[in-house]
């Protein structure tokens, strides 16, 4: 398999962690986001709408939108299963990956952060204030889900990780690229604390990745 | 079962419509997003993201997020089926559906709205321009990828609708109710109009809910 991605891609993260916990070997392709490459029209062939992550398998059209291929790889690669195993429990988890993946991501990717710059006219303090907020609320509202629920264990959803713990990982990985404090949501930093020893989830963070600064610069 | 949703909601509308299509009775309940009532701590008590759709099957938990909705339904109610059989099919649809529903939608909804107004004080004109841009940018991308892709027959992938359909339905409905022009987009202009020919589709459209304006105020 062949994964097209980039160090600091929050929805890369979350495949290249599927990938190692599932024990599929793939190889890994940057695509500078920073610099563009995205929009270069060899990648839009592979990737219309010009996006990380993209993944080929076995030569054919590339699978895209990292839910998409986390549930390609649930499919494909059963063990260890990455979604619970009765219906509530896989809504359950499915849910809080998409408050993640769904409502809070997209806002603060690259492309609405070149926005808020160069067409919104927005100074750095204004979009760190946005891009705070958008983290902090999604984070919030799975602090939230997870304090109520007597599901929520070791894990987001009982003693193995799913893809509900691959999304709050990726994106507290996030938050601490941008040097967010993260004591308000004490629950979701004791899981990610859970997930980070695992060493699927330590190899596949954004630091550990090739094009990666040796430290985070804020 | 009982789904609280708003009239306009897109997010809400995608329940409404997969709900239809299986067969599922149910009833709704209104949460007026503009008037706030998603932050009510009685609403609250049920969906801690304070957002619509929440689903409620069975008194039990309710459920949370459009797309774990949509997967607990096709779990529950198996036919008709709104994904295809082969893992590949399911992988394009779910990410076709992961283009409107994480890169698109999250960026135009009351909250974000309410942010650029109020916490940035956007006069409406760069409002609208926002809107108008992700809007497009997403439905620009699934073209895209409709137009590359053998699989597109008469819905977004053969012969019969699935995730993928009611999600750009979805998105094509709220972007009328912007009054966006959409001839840059005549493959999701004509699965839309193979969509509302159905019933299940043309019922469960924002403007059909109880609380909707007679017509669309732009």
């Amino acid at each position: 398999m062949l994964l097209y991605g980039y160090w600091r891609s929050l929805a890369t993260c979350r495949v290249r962690i599927a990938l190692n916990l599932k024990g599929v070997a793939f190889e890994e392709t940057p695509i500078d986001l920073i610099k563009g490459e995205q929009h270069a029209a060899s990648y839009r062939a592979l990737n219309p709408q010009a996006v990380v992550p993209s993944l080929v398998v076995d030569d054919d059209a590339p699978l895209f939108q990292s839910m998409a291929i986390l549930e390609y790889l649930e499919e494909k690669y059963p063990q260890p299963a990455l979604l619970p195993v009765d219906p509530r429990g896989r809504a359950r988890v499915r849910g809080l990956a998409q408050i993640i993946v769904s409502d809070t991501h997209p806002l603060i990717v690259p492309r609405v952060r070149e926005y808020l710059e160069k067409g919104l006219g927005l100074d750095e303090p204004k979009r760190m204030a946005w891009i705070r907020n958008w983290m902090m609320k999604g984070l919030e509202a799975v602090e939230a889900q997870l304090l109520r629920d007597t599901e929520t264990v070791r894990f987001c959803h009982g003693t193995a990780p799913t893809f509900a713990d691959i999304c709050l990982f990726s994106q507290v990985c996030g938050a601490q690229l941008f040097g967010f404090e993260l004591s308000s949501v004490p629950t979701v930093m004791r899981v990610f604390a859970e997930c980070i020893k695992l060493e699927a989830f330590d190899r596949g963070q954004p630091l550990k990745q090739p094009g990666a600064p040796a430290k985070i610069q804020h």
